[in-house]
């Protein structure tokens, strides 16, 4: 039984889910990760962690979109406003989603299903740097 | 320390929340785990997995009515509407509860308190086979 | 490669968010845990568990108005209501967030950020005892 330890770096482009379900698959494959457990723990509270569906990229505008309506900038509601319009919805945005994630590897293969992809999941109006730290426990 | 895997087969009869602790406890029973972490992960992402109560049934039912309306079908914001009008919906959903659940074992059992169930919750109108896979690391 | 188990056990005073990031990380630290991988888990369903911003204390003030909105007390949509009017609300917030939280632990270190802090999320109106088991798996 082994651990690895790596930090995956995702700049986004504002608002929205980015892809980075290759990057980890890669990570694994180089270090020849059988069986265990890989866990993802973004580092920031204005960004989450999310899988979903990896098809129709509608479906990430349409959950983006539903979000932005759900938890509204410039919410009466909000005292923490000093940091920008966008920056308190998204730590509820975040709150809402996950901050981690965890999948089971076996026989050297994530146990995604088909149609599953890991996204980073950007709150911010801004594009940011996001550091998710990696976590492989197993053989 | 050793490593078991599995997969837990679901057959939903549409929207709602399907309990499974029974099973999975079971699992753990016969492979005699005694000290570890388990890990589950269901494989869709029109269904997702949910600890909740597991006393009063109207609990899951107010929970499932809560849900329907917050994130309602036939919403004039969806784009992705080809594969049903509870397809998108259902994304939202398992995007605002869970992909993946961990629980430790502790003393040949899963540290659960005594209301707490495992669900896995259908979010499309009709029933489906849903896949949990499942991962012990431990004693 | 060794385990370690406890409960943590935190006393709210009503709805809201408790901070016990450092009761975590001094158990980690008594242990001398290196490197693995830490588990929490609530073991109830009117309360949850969530990383959150540990800056500006209206960021949590925020989030708790904004859940209290969201999923508001004396629903007509609810039946289950015997056990009080913020009983059925505390288990949809706690759907609607997290029941565990796993993070890596690396170079005896909790991997969160700069801005992360972990927190008991209570969900009833009046103060109850919660306990979070803890698990620690690794080196």
């Amino acid at each position: 039984m082994r651990q690895l330890h790596t930090a995956f770096v995702i700049t986004s482009r504002g608002k929205g889910l980015y892809d980075f379900t290759d990057e980890v698959a890669r990570w694994l494959a180089v270090h020849r990760a059988r069986e265990g457990l890989l866990t993802l723990f973004v580092r920031h509270t204005s960004a989450s962690l999310l899988i979903q569906e990896n098809a129709d990229a509608d479906v990430r505008g349409d959950l983006e979109r539903f979000l932005s309506r759900l938890v509204p900038e410039g919410d009466a509601l909000y005292r923490h406003t000093l940091e920008g319009a966008d920056d308190m919805p998204a730590h509820v945005r975040a709150a809402l989603t996950q901050t981690h994630l965890s999948i089971p590897v076996r026989d050297g293969a994530l146990v995604l299903g088909t149609w599953q992809g890991i996204y980073l999941f950007e709150h911010r109006q801004v594009g940011h740097r996001r550091e998710v730290a990696a976590h492989f426990l197993g053989d």
